[in-house]
């Protein structure tokens, strides 16, 4: 295995779309990445779907295609409460910007990872074939996917 | 607590500059993200001074500014070995490119934690004032910093 991409991938992952942290409060979680690192806060919702609260943080003056950081606050039991209970707070997810979900899941076999409104409104999916331990998103499309 | 980051910050970070996994095989697990998210091997180092291994991802045409991939291998036994012994192979720690790390620490009040020399031959430093549960590092300065 030497690692070489497909020479023609229909769907390939664009950029790092985000990085997201689990917290019990994301207010409080934020307070040591906007102010011991300066990032500030561009974007806090709630995401009816998924019934958590996500808090957007970007550090100022970010490059276009730049990653942002999240902080995944469960609003109800779910996937990130019981995460929550068993690993306490930390690294919850990566997500890599699509050009199109819907047909990522597709291309790759994945019909059965379920496409959700996430954070921004825009369409969503944790791949089931995610490596265990590892949670895996992708998003798109999405602005400057 | 608002949220809102200091007005003159003389050290803030600038990007994401990767997200990391720990695992007991690079190659092993660099199979999934090279295979099924497409993304291509840009670079497989070791790092002496922190006895792992490295290896790089990106997604294809990444954009400058974007947030590069990791996986991390321990080499020997250390904090990372310790870290998969405890909670097993999954996301690891987030990195933010600073215009020089040395200053970062200076003006943060962290001279505590310890600069060293880690991929691509960067001044590396994971903040001991990070929160519970998380790994926060930082690398500078880095090109495209």
């Amino acid at each position: 295995m030497t690692g070489n991409p497909r020479t023609e991938d229909a769907a390939p992952v664009r950029r790092i779309d985000h990085v997201a942290i689990a917290a019990h409060d994301a207010d409080a979680a934020a307070q040591y990445y906007e102010g011991t690192l300066g990032m500030r806060r561009v974007r806090d919702e709630e995401v009816a779907g998924t019934g958590s609260r996500l808090v957007w943080l970007e550090p100022v003056g970010m490059p276009v295609g730049g990653a942002r950081f999240q902080i995944v606050q469960p609003l109800r039991d779910g996937p990130v409460a019981e995460f929550l209970a068993r690993r306490g707070e930390g690294l919850h997810h990566v997500c890599f910007a699509v050009d199109d979900a819907a047909a990522f899941l597709a291309a790759r076999g994945e019909e059965g990872s379920a496409l959700f409104t996430g954070g921004f409104g825009l369409p969503c999916a944790f791949l089931g074939s995610a490596p265990e331990g590892m949670a895996v998103e992708i998003v798109g499309p999405a602005p400057g996917a």
